[in-house]
């Protein structure tokens, strides 16, 4: 299933909130030609999951576009902004094929440019004219920057247990994908049934999606991913592959010899190995689609229409992407 | 004039405030102990200017301290935020007598603790539940993020005019005075003419502030001001009293000669010197109190109330003050 025919129901509404991207980009070219240059780096080229699920979830009822497409916008915002600072977190080099703004620029201007991208979410969000929108977007900020920390604080600790997993998968990923559900329910009139439903799927495919990208970071080539691999384990983070060979192999592991003496870089790839090589890989499969099933479960008692449709095939892809 | 008698008309809301601020360090406690950590050390002994604008210029009509308590505590949790990101930006190690964050944490840790004050801030915006103000608050986070890239962008660069300054000192400190004052405003219900003149007097009051500011970096003692004086000379940013030495003594002057070779360090102390015993110290405080009294104009057509004497005096003391 291609992306852009599960798209297909908010394809001209997709459009629009790059029209939005590209006048936030074309305002700074005249009064601040540098910065012109790093936002149009930036606001390029997403998968655009985000603004997908507030438009795809906000067509069920009553919807009016003049609020739909600014949390729409809003939504990818938030996700970029938090992106561009994770990078700078990380020092990492390369996302999307390109090197990172924090490569480009240093992580100082990403910093700066980070804390204006949140402040265009903001705006953005603040012009749906729907206060509950507004305090679910900054909780949701909330909840990521205070998830980050908890992953930042734990890095290179070994003891994790899957539940600490999941508190921070649901922080950092599955809370922006709930909030760009919910609002778009909340802004089309749902009913506090289907609010609930759809806030329920997203958060699933939010938690789904980690659970891939976690895979992906030991199994992905740089060439389909558009950025190197490893970087969970450079990082210190122990994602659910690394946690599970650990617990079938809690003797002699490459993983715990890297988190015992992470200043030896040469533990990395034994590590990203073993994971390749074990049964491991499959089991988070088998996970990341358990977390699917559940998100989907309950889409049937919505009303019909292209956009659940879409919800269910986005489901689908997100398990089987490759990037 | 004593800041304690100046704040003395709304004493008892910034223990409100500062109520709010425990809470917020308390949540963390258990849950997060070394976040909780993070926030103590952060959410204590500010100045509170820009609340108490808030508050001050919140009580001069019909006011609900349901709204104008969150709003005020908003206006100090964006205020440090900012510091925050600052910090970990230039690299500082010191203020308000203490370390900084990222001397502490790391910068990594410091962006993510001022990401999730910045969602904080927006959330006590959120609560006042006044969209008017919500969007005003986006809007100067917006203006502040980009004013500190404009800096940033053009650190080190000797060709810059009075009106530069002007502008980076209205992005990077008005803007948020004049939130400050205006939200209060707004949220008291203040009439349109009142509004602006409130948020003239704040956004003047900002400018005559990041002036002194300025100079106190330059003559200001560590003892009094809890950081190391020269910090924007060494960061390559261009201050009003720099750039008058600049303008007074075009040749052979040591700015220059810091700023055409940044990479000697001992170039910052000529330069610290010179300023120090010029006549541009002199002209700066002349500026700061023409922008104090601009802004102190018009508060006169405002209803009396204690709040407007505070105001006034206010603007005295922020010229006066030593730190």
């Amino acid at each position: 299933m291609r992306i852009a025919t599960i798209y297909q129901p908010v394809r001209e509404d997709l459009a629009e909130v790059e029209k939005q991207f590209k006048l936030i980009v074309e305002n700074q070219r005249a009064p601040f030609p540098e910065f012109h240059e790093m936002l149009s780096h930036v606001l390029v080229g997403g998968k655009v999951i985000r603004p997908s699920l507030t438009l795809l979830c906000g067509k069920f009822y009553n919807y009016d576009l003049v609020e739909l497409l600014p949390m729409a916008t809003a939504s990818e915002l938030l996700h970029i902004a938090t992106l561009v600072h994770d990078d700078a977190i990380d020092h990492s080099s390369v996302r999307r094929f390109r090197p990172t703004v924090n490569k480009i620029w240093g992580e100082e201007k990403a910093i700066l440019l980070g804390d204006y991208l949140f402040a265009m979410a903001g705006k953005f969000a603040a012009a749906t004219g729907n206060l509950r929108v507004v305090k679910l977007f900054a909780e949701t900020l909330r909840v990521i920057s205070r998830g980050e920390l908890k992953q930042s604080f734990s890095a290179f600790k070994l003891e994790q247990t899957f539940d600490d997993y999941l508190e921070r998968i649901s922080a950092k990923t599955a809370a922006l994908f709930s909030m760009a559900a919910e609002s778009g329910a909340v802004l089309s009139q749902a009913p506090e049934e289907s609010v609930q439903i759809l806030k329920d799927y997203s958060f699933n495919l939010g938690i789904a999606f980690q659970v891939v990208d976690d895979i992906l970071d030991f199994i992905g080539t740089e060439e389909e991913m558009g950025k190197p691999g490893g970087s969970d384990l450079s990082q210190g983070t122990l994602t659910l592959p690394a946690m599970l060979l650990l617990k079938h192999y809690p003797e002699d592991n490459p993983v715990k010899r890297l988190f015992e003496d992470r200043d030896k870089r040469e533990n990395i790839a034994p590590a990203i190995e073993a994971v390749r090589n074990s049964s491991v890989i499959d089991e988070c499969y088998q996970v990341a689609s358990g977390y699917r099933d559940k998100g989907c479960r309950n889409l049937k008692l919505l009303p019909d229409c292209p956009g659940r449709r879409s919800l269910a095939e986005l489901a689908d892809y997100i398990i089987q992407r490759k990037r």
